[in-house]
């Protein structure tokens, strides 16, 4: 069995933001060397996500104003976490959105259906933060 | 370490529906004579998932009517993603569901508790539509 | 390829409770003797959920409170699954949660972010349930 490790690294210019990572993990397959297999993609902090969606501007606007309806980010002052931080809204919305994706590796390619696209979903930026990937197979 | 692959195929009745694939994935389990490792199981498509839950009609008809609370399919026009497409609330439904399972292997067996089962949830259906199958050990 | 599972049982004091088990975790993982590969935890069941955040008391408070809002409790009768149960809100609220986590072994240790908890989430308590955990890996 081979297994592969990487970080990739983010400090986005918005609060909120949705990136498509999807090359960086296929990039990082390739060097693994691996075939058959699994990769698992978290995101490293309590307040990001990593998910599988569509590369669709007019869905990430969909999600934006959705999540903001289940979890808003104010006031503030309605999250007991918020005494010293103020991001409560973003470890609801990332529990929302998930935490990591584990999708299959096939003859050497990321097993993905043809709109299937792996995004970083941040909801706390404007600072350093991670993601790991790591691949396990042969 | 071995591996295996399978696709499953769908076409549903209606636009949203959920399948029990747990007796699907134990065939694939057994025809991939893997004994311990990792079974992953992922909706292929971005508007339908892979999730563990039980089998009960009642449950399953509280989840059509909390999703449509949560993420209601009408009016198209609320989404920006309806502009050539009126499935902007199936991105939002499978997101809350979830996309992949991640179910042990021990003995030869999927290693589910006592009321665990595996579901397809269709959220925009009447199409052909795959979940992917892979397992990985020994 | 080595493998290794072991269950934790739990039997809470409330209905709903968040409790930290990247201790336990830790000790299986180290008994394991792996040092590259993946853990999977899971819930083996339907109203209970493995998920990662942050170990922080105002935040679980805010958890319990946004749950509530999204998959109220009460009135029982809300619910068709509730016919001889009580537990359908559980099974929403552990949906929106998470089933399972998969974490990454590097060098032997849980590959976690700094702040990175994981949690047995308890939304049905009061009796003994378990969770799984099984590592693959060398």
């Amino acid at each position: 069995m081979k297994s592969f490790r990487k970080e990739l690294w983010f400090e986005t210019s918005h609060r909120r933001q949705l990136i498509n990572i999807t090359p960086e993990i296929a990039s990082a397959l390739a060097e693994s060397g691996i075939k058959e297999g699994l990769v698992l993609c978290n995101a490293m902090h309590i307040t990001a996500s990593v998910f599988i969606n569509d590369d669709e501007p007019g869905l990430h606007q969909d999600f934006e104003k959705w999540l903001e309806k289940l979890a808003p980010e104010k006031p503030y002052s309605q999250y007991q976490h918020n005494g010293y931080e103020d991001n409560a809204d973003a470890h609801l919305k990332r529990t929302i959105m998930g935490h990591e994706v584990v999708v299959a590796v096939t003859r050497g390619k990321l097993d993905l259906g043809p709109w299937e696209q792996i995004f970083y979903g941040e909801f706390d930026g404007m600072r350093r933060k991670r993601v790991l990937i790591k691949i396990i197979g042969e």
